[in-house]
């Protein structure tokens, strides 16, 4: 992409069709560009809002190659792809970002977490798992995660004891961390250009829903001290170089309880706790990640009012055709935005939709956000 | 709509797909409704984002029929349309926001301004012309404007003088407006929903191109006493209450020399000075209609930041296939927020797309946003 390229024109190719290829799509489609989906879902989110759909799965080589050949810049909303294709189109020239290499090396946990930690970048301590004997390296309680295809706190569990090493453990190819003594989950949106200009969103603090380990809600600004945000953008915009990546990552950070920042893993596309960026940042990760592979300066990524963003997960109990329980009494709280993604079916823990409150004051945006998630459910045509 | 509709289901058409529509869409899709555009353009900009376009003209009586048939409810990004059939089918039970009452009222500039005066909300001293020795009632310079099919600064004309009147007089039916001794022109985005509840927009400043009459930029907050403000807010609320609406309604005021605020006229749907409200509103125009006629409670309008709007209109001198001069150094600019259409032909002042850029202070904003038009610049691949 050189400066003179005729932006009016250009087309943009997204791998994968949910929430984050709708968001970005239409921001893309916000600055004129033409946008093609590739998702095996007919009617997927992305899709709905896109000029062209190639339906097709993300391990389906003929599929990918047809987006990136039709497309002036390729990029992700989701790392789970066949790379080898991929890796062959950037080679003859094909703009792709981020590159189908660090796409690779972040899709293997494993290799994400070494190259990080032999950048220099604080990692919590890890072993690889080559025998069953190794689960046992760092003693229980003690997390074990597959190195490839986790996603949304699948492919992750705490084994307790040598009992659960025993009879739970994950038996993919896997890899062991140390229990961290965590005091906050942090994250930060990277954006990093094909010049290598980066720019930070600003820290956010992540709550989790302990049932399933999923993102619950997302504060902005984290409630931590001016030094604590000064190590997390440090180390995260490090762990970005290390990757040379380009595009928006979501650097999933852990503050200790002895006040240590470390990288928890990094997401190389946007990210759930940047949604708030939308609201809330003057540029959002959805509108930066077109900016950064497209060769455009980045944005602004001024927080322009405090946020928090909490999630709407389909109900427990209840699957099929989404219903939206309590939409009136929750668009009556101000400085309220509600997306939902399109999804035709709900199942629980599905993310279906979100929603970020604004608030001059950070616990007001709290008290308002907890009011939706109480008000707001998303049941199902069917009880399960 | 009944509040125990399922919004997750809901079906929204849109008469008119240009920019107003392309975004009304985008908002309408980020909450999870389906979206038909009717537009006779091909590919026209709210096409590109919307699940359905039926492709038919705004006098299309079958077509009219088709969209509000198929869809939950149907609303306008336009007023010049065919008002026959959709007064019938709204009779029979058809849910159109804005009524097509209203459109009917407001598309006759005069009996708008008419219905308003008798309402007792100030409106500058206007007479039908009904013989050409009319033109002359008030003295010269007089504005002449047709009653019928106005817009972006058409069927609006100054006649200096007699000879003016005799020999460039509008032929269509039209009425004269006294010439007001204008200090500023405001604007107001006023949302009313189906319960008759009422949020008023900040008060904003818009500039022209006087060489065509056309909005040029748009400042928000507009620099006015806090008495002014009131009085335009008043005067809007009024303005709207008297012609019964549901929807978004963008009120063009005078400010006179003399301080005194008077209603120029009405446009039924999303305003170009309401553009900013997206970047620097709690909940802009284009998600607020939505709500206002799908019977949700209306967003939020405060202000989260200052800012100001610019049009990029086509360069004169070129015609046909867009290309966007500049656009690099303009994203250069910070909290810059880029909009281009997707209109795949320029020409001389076409409304091309637009940016709206960001500032705590609104001389900042200002300073950012004529750098930004003295960068940008919309040409075509063809010199005319």
């Amino acid at each position: 992409m050189n400066k003179d390229f005729n932006y009016s024109n250009l087309k943009l190719g997204i791998i994968g069709g949910g929430q984050l290829g709708k968001i970005m799509s239409q921001k893309a489609k916000k600055m004129g560009f033409h946008v093609t989906i590739l998702d095996p879902t007919f009617n997927c989110p992305a899709a709905q809002v896109s000029d062209k759909h190639i339906i097709g799965g993300f391990y389906d080589k003929e599929k990918l190659e047809q987006l990136v050949q039709e497309s002036d810049v390729t990029t992700f909303e989701l790392e789970h792809v066949d790379t080898t294709i991929l890796k062959e189109l950037f080679d003859n020239g094909h703009s792709i970002a981020p590159s189908p290499y660090v796409m690779e090396l972040i899709q293997n946990k494993y290799e994400q977490k070494k190259l990080l930690d032999e950048k220099g970048i604080p990692v919590p301590a890890y072993k690889d798992v080559k025998t069953p004997e190794d689960l046992a390296s760092f003693g229980f309680p003690v997390v074990q995660k597959s190195k490839l295809g986790g996603y949304d706190g699948q492919g992750v569990q705490v084994l307790k004891s040598q009992e659960d090493a025993n009879t739970k453990a994950i038996q993919a190819e896997s890899f062991i961390e140390e229990m961290v003594d965590i005091d906050k989950e942090l994250a930060i949106i990277v954006a990093r250009n094909i010049e290598g200009e980066i720019k930070c969103y600003p820290v956010v603090e992540m709550l989790f829903d302990e049932r399933v380990n999923i993102c619950d809600s997302v504060m902005a600004p984290a409630n931590i001290s001016k030094e604590i945000e000064e190590k997390s953008i440090e180390v995260s915009i490090k762990a970005i170089q290390a990757l040379d990546g380009v595009g928006i990552f979501g650097v999933e950070l852990f503050l200790t309880k002895s006040g240590e920042v470390q990288v928890n893993e990094i997401a190389p596309r946007p990210h759930n706790s940047g949604h708030y960026t939308v609201e809330a940042c003057a540029t959002s990760q959805f509108e930066q990640i077109i900016r950064a592979v497209t060769n455009l300066p980045l944005g602004s990524t001024k927080l322009i009012s405090p946020a928090v963003m909490i999630n709407l997960l389909g109900e427990v109990g209840y699957e099929g055709e989404p219903f939206i329980e309590g939409i009136h009494d929750a668009l009556e709280i101000p400085e309220l935005s509600f997306h939902f993604y399109g999804k035709s079916f709900t199942k629980p823990f599905r993310k279906m939709g979100h929603v970020t409150v604004l608030d001059d004051d950070i616990n007001e945006a709290l008290n308002k956000a907890n009011k939706a998630k109480q008000i707001l459910k998303i049941k199902g045509s069917k009880e399960v």
